[in-house]
């Protein structure tokens, strides 16, 4: 048996628009990022989807993305489940910093290392800092203090995501279950890592665009039968996955 | 230890405005019932809620309801969880007609027994009907064939709605979670009748306005500590409870 997976990067939030490290902070979409959500609904209604239950992080910039894409599917009533292992990497002490003015202090090299090298966080936050987690109702009710971090690399992101998606979301996809998962630049691309068994460096050089569904089919192993795909026009995909490569530039 | 459970009945939809019987209907909100959706949300924030979960039926009107108060409370990422068993009471052969139409051919008299007598269902669907809810996934998929009603009583919505209340939402509000319900006139009614013991005579006169939320604060054997309340104005509650009240008079 085949069972189709889709995985959509929340459209452009307020912040990847002032080109900031965002992270953890729950900034909201932007009107672009709202339109791209819109976008990816008409895509996803045209290809016939039916989706019998939905995973999003607990930062609304994904929460918005996904109810935009169920409500123009007109599919508003399937399960939908939050969890904050979905969430984006956690940016440590970069998050809020601007990736052109950081890049212009650091030099291009060292940002492009704490934003794409595997095992290298960025410099961790303080208990003390405003910005940590805890200070969150989301994250003071349903974490331990260990569970919430100060930074992560791409490898804590996946550490804390994968384990989940095998043991909550992969026995849906064994059974046959169409899911739809709305997340972030780097929790997909843990995600597809494992997927596609991407090694460590290759996977840094990966780029998932914003709003364009992206579809995998599994077998019962949940390896993909084919490559995985995006909807839509092949073009698009490209440049819009180009933009995101480009970010962080000086 | 007192706990406070809130209930909102979603905002105008577009059979309210036509006075048409909607039931398990999946029409959605009119402007006007957005706009009492986000009136929702600022009395609630206001208010200073911070909700651990909520609780919504599978129809649409319902779920932006939801969508719309989480939004303007900034809580987007708390949990929701979607039954059937929360739905309207299901109006049989009667969803779809205009509610004046149906008094001024049937007469008043038999139209407020359909409406609100407590155990006579109106008549029912064929099971042909191209309205069955089965002909929908989200029935179809999630429900047995005798649990898809093809009318109901408003016995018969207490009977599958106030088990599932005891059963998956009780036990939160004894843990002390704030729990919020968004639902119908009908599941409301059904769950106001068991929180507050309203013999089946009484419920029928009981009138719930739209997009008002409804405070009770209850023990820990879930019995109210004080009278339910309606944040806001009273005046406004009140006037909003007697114009649901005077629908399907000719």
């Amino acid at each position: 048996m085949t069972t189709k997976l889709v995985l959509v990067r929340h459209g452009q939030s307020q912040w990847n628009q002032e080109n900031r490290f965002t992270g953890w902070k729950d900034v909201d979409l932007t009107e672009q990022g709202r339109a791209e959500a819109a976008r990816a609904a008409e895509l996803l209604k045209d290809a016939g989807f039916e989706f019998d239950v939905a995973y999003t992080s607990v930062l609304k910039r994904a929460i918005r993305t996904l109810w935009t894409i169920l409500d123009g599917m007109d599919q508003m009533w399937i399960p939908v489940i939050r969890n904050w292992r979905l969430n984006e990497r956690h940016y440590g002490a970069l998050q809020g910093l601007n990736k052109a003015e950081t890049a212009a202090e650091y030099g291009d090299e060292q940002v492009l290392i704490w934003r794409r090298s595997y095992d290298i966080p960025p410099p961790a936050l303080e208990l003390s800092d405003e910005r940590w987690a805890g200070n969150q109702r989301v994250y003071r009710d349903n974490l331990t203090s260990e569970q919430i971090p100060l930074s992560e690399s791409l490898k804590d992101t996946v550490a804390r995501f994968v384990p989940y998606f095998e043991e909550e979301i992969a026995p849906k996809i064994r059974a046959g279950k169409q899911v739809l998962i709305v997340a972030h630049g780097n929790s997909l691309r843990s995600l597809v890592k494992h997927l596609d068994g991407i090694s460590d460096e290759d996977i840094l050089k990966l780029n998932i665009p914003t709003g364009i569904p992206l579809v995998y089919e599994l077998d019962d192993n949940l390896k993909p039968v084919r490559d995985a795909y995006y909807l839509g026009d092949a073009d698009a995909a490209e440049a819009a996955a180009a933009a995101v490569a480009n970010q962080g530039k000086a």
